[in-house]
């Protein structure tokens, strides 16, 4: 109830410090008899590793995951999954600089107001490291989907004023550009924005956008548990998240019914819509087509400009952050989002088992 | 677990469909001892009740609160709230020539796909009607906040291409015209665009704001449970929410790290910030500045005009939708906006009475 | 989280207290398309109302249960089933007399110690009208259980010294006798015993037996959720209970293991045990054979006799309650075990429908 | 939903297989600021270890527990704490002759029936291993019930037709043998009782009882989240648990109102109880006095004895179970008893300070 448990049917417990021993996930609630293997996950892992360009930090991280349980023979048994990545590369001394003043932009002072104290090490339960454990729980969900034929991918859209043209979309390029964007233009275009701000000691925000494509028409429970607030929820939990959008988002704002309705039509024998301005939900409930996500990621908080702020014990102070940090967060938030997707779909399906009379 | 209940401590578990005898919500977890009457939760209803104006259907709905339960002598007995209004206007034939087809940007395709069929009479259970048991529950959360000295309030900012000058921002304004903005000019101009609207059978949508006074910091979970990621599940759950922001929301995106921290500095003795583009959360955890929230709102479904779709047995059709809609649905959601959010800050200020060690 | 809600899959949410207007119970997870009416909820009701026998209390209790929503033309929707009984043949003006002093044996004392004050009229929330909740959501899960074949009965074993002779063993007899025994003899006997107490102005225990017929193999969670755990759980959960068992139950306390094994051997293509100590459960996860479960109840608490107790305001006292009460409640409760069975097994088959790989 | 999730504030999720790299548990919603360590988890962790008596087998399992997260110089700091006790001495070689046949007693043929296979070896889940992720997050739950001044110890009671004798009753004798029994002579008797069965290649049933000192009134919530219902679910879950009581038990059967009511008077200005029938509970909610709870467990299923059973492929065989089992389950038990008690409590503590008002 800490908060720290995420999904309805298949649960996923995160854990961990930057600085204690390891960070890890429970997967409690994957069906038996998937495949799934160290090697699977690693992949995921891999993509939020830090140190892979110039806009990650430099620290060597192996993250390396190990599976303690929950798999045999190199299938899951139906029990709970317990993966675990080992803290290797910390330097505790490093952070002492920040033990006694709260860091703009960070959780430094929330942590202290809610808890009386906190583990000041690398932000300790509030530092990105928190997401591998949300990576490899995904990572399960993912091989979940598969079975399903269900495809989540997301990439960097927006970088500062930098956007894709999506004429140039080419998904294969996603991979293959440090910036996660699939665009090569935009890219190249980012890449010296954000260049200028490191020379700056400065820091970017950027928009990330996810798709899921494959799914099936009907998932999604119609009040609370709607797939977009399923959706708006997992995502807005990743830290640095301010906004989410699902389909046109704000754009609803200013259409109109008429321009905003997608029309049905029969479709070699299916059910379609002749535009997808839902982002594929409809009622909090999948409609068939591409679901569509957009989240806002803010600019790292952690800068190296001097910046006013205030002691643990109520001091106006100054602070000048040192140390390694990435000038952009949402690149290596790419992975993360497609994990959250994939969590929250897997567990809105595995619920969807049970919607229907048994007799169809 | 069909997602129809709310909440980790201050549980809400609504039901009831358009038609059907009553809509209703049970809340579970309310701590005895606080004051509350039916005439208080009405006041709370009485804003999202129909036929107030042009821009809300004209049916003559009383919409009556009823405690049931959980209160005596004046007084919660910290056991479960039970409330029921009843469903007096409905004509069921009013909808039998929609019990045959998908009405584009309804749930009506969606609820088939899930269950097999549905209760097509006015939406059934994805029926505007659904938000009573929402508002009614979030009364009962609006008197818990009081005790903290929380104050939430929700107000339109954004109707078609009509924005608020903040410059003329006006919160007595808000409920002085059927719009719920608070801007009389911004509402004058916004009226007009809506009248056009009406003509032409079709519908707007529209930017809500929110806005959570008086909350202390240290309040949300810092992980999974963020509050910030309960805010935009709970708001993004309200039928027609398309976008959610905190704080500066997509902003972010173009802005540079110097530019969105929020420096800290001692006001008085207290920690304050000098900024607020964090929308008072940071980490997912209460910062105490003001919770600044906005919802994007897509435009009526229903629509006059004669729009293309598919029967339920799968052939092309079209359709003509007849009856009384609201050709914008956000300002009858402002306080569903406020409800959900009051009852997401309840919950987590509940829950945050177990965070610290009791020595303390 | 007060606690009034069962289930993870099936949720129950129960409301109402002894003199407030109404009892009731919300059902949320129900799978659509199950057929549903008032009729058949009622006669699951009318087995736990008052006034049958000289035995149950001769209020005037119609218990008539109105389903609110979530049925459409006979079938559950899907969404959630709002069941109502209203109260009415209270009168407050009974209880006046135990407002002010702690009924012993009943949860006055331990309400107020929990909340502060208590709705004194009738027991409030700790009534035994609670079980109307629990009885009218029951009723739904039975019908779920009829889909999968599985049948469950139970009835009154012992009462005082008087136990049934399980060679007269008549399952007909059970409805046949107020006291629900199922034999005839044992029914006399302890009648005669029951007389003498109501004489006495004492009351009686009683242990009741619960079997659940048609259970396939491989449901329940193998740790917490372990099946037998659920169904302690939800039966200890009826007041009055003190004590549960599982198959043999405390006899194995005295068993060796080659005694309390099951011995598995193949019955025309099924694997099939020779005995059934294990009561149909192992490891949590149903074995295929008949669930056996047992439950003590108390004796009514609400005796004539005058007893020694205190006041609210911290004084010695006595106190003679007056009114009308059982002088034994297991009878009544015979349903209301049956009730919460069904509710904890149609969970978990739910729940299992996610446990097993897809391609199976 | 896997099951493997304990407690609504103070959450458990437990993981690992016998035979898997280790098992753990991860505990969220611990208060910050409570003193904790690997030592003091450890002493709960050796008292359910292998290998101390000729009544448990005499593999060598060191069993250290890791603290992996959550704990920072000393103190719990709100997040979750993730704990490790590593598998060192399995040989799996050990089990392959299990692999194919279904052991009785065992939940062999349930795993096979719920998930499709199993991990055969050692029990895989059902493994008593199982205990040591209840028995590190018990130690936690104890750590936090130490700040409340409650204590937790259990024992046993009963060993086949071996019953210590109350008036010989020594608490500080619990420790001193390795039955955990608090009279030494009815210890020397279950000693020669045990001797003979070991030879006889069978095993005993065994009766624990636990008791909680210091409990506060006012702690359970009044419906299905009862104190009793939860110590119930809870206490079952542990594997070879069938039957459970509270206060007097299945004794109350044969008692009547007048003897089973405890009347109140008051102590040093303090309410109490003449007598404790009820177990320290009444209407769900603790009453003050010592919580008493019992638990049947049943012999061990792994005896060296041949048995009848089947095969997973459904044929008729025998099995001849080798290697080190222990006679008897109950006394390495006792500590599960008290961890599984532990976390109850300190959920329903937690969950307690959301209940009253606030003003209060």
């Amino acid at each position: 109830m800490a908060g720290s448990i995420f999904g309805n049917i298949l649960k996923v417990s995160t854990w961990g410090e930057s600085h204690g021993a390891a960070v890890g996930a429970v997967v409690d609630g994957c069906p038996a008899g998937i495949a799934l293997s160290e090697e699977y996950i690693q992949t995921f892992l891999d993509r939020r590793k830090p140190g892979q360009s110039d806009y990650s930090t430099k620290r060597e991280e192996s993250d390396n995951v190990k599976i303690l349980s929950g798999v045999f023979e190199g299938r899951t048994t139906g029990t709970p999954i317990s993966m675990l990545v080992e803290n290797t590369s910390h330097h505790s001394a490093d952070y002492s600089n920040i033990k006694d003043v709260f860091r703009p932009g960070h959780a430094d002072y929330t942590f202290d107001a809610k808890y009386g104290f906190r583990d000041y090490r690398g932000g300790g339960r509030s530092s990105g490291r928190e997401t591998i454990g949300r990576v490899a729980a995904g990572a399960v969900a993912m091989k979940i989907l598969e079975e399903y034929g269900i495809e989540i991918f997301a990439y960097v859209t927006d970088i500062g004023n930098v956007s894709i043209d999506r004429t140039r979309f080419d998904r294969a390029e996603i991979l293959k550009n440090p910036l996660y964007m699939p665009d090569h233009k935009a890219y190249e275009e980012a890449s010296e924005y954000l260049d200028k701000l490191i020379e700056d000691k400065d820091s970017s925000g950027a928009k990330v956008e996810c798709i899921i494509k494959g799914m099936p028409a009907g998932v999604g429970e119609p009040v609370f548990d709607k797939l977009d607030a399923r959706l708006a929820y997992s995502i807005m939990s990743i830290g640095a998240v301010k906004g989410i959008e699902i389909g046109d988002g704000f754009d609803v704002v200013k259409a109109t019914g008429s321009q905003n309705n997608d029309e049905f039509y029969m479709n070699e024998g299916e059910v379609a819509k002749k535009t997808n301005h839902s982002g594929g939900i409809l009622g909090g409930i999948s409609d068939g087509s591409d679901i569509i996500i957009r989240a806002a990621f803010k600019p790292t908080p952690s800068i190296f400009r001097k910046q006013s702020t205030v002691t643990v014990n109520g001091q106006d102070a100054e602070i000048e952050i040192k140390g390694r940090h990435d000038p952009i967060i949402a690149p290596r938030a790419v992975v993360v989002v497609e994990s959250m997707a994939a969590l929250t779909i897997a567990d809105l399906l595995l619920m969807n088992k049970s919607c229907k009379a048994f007799t169809e």
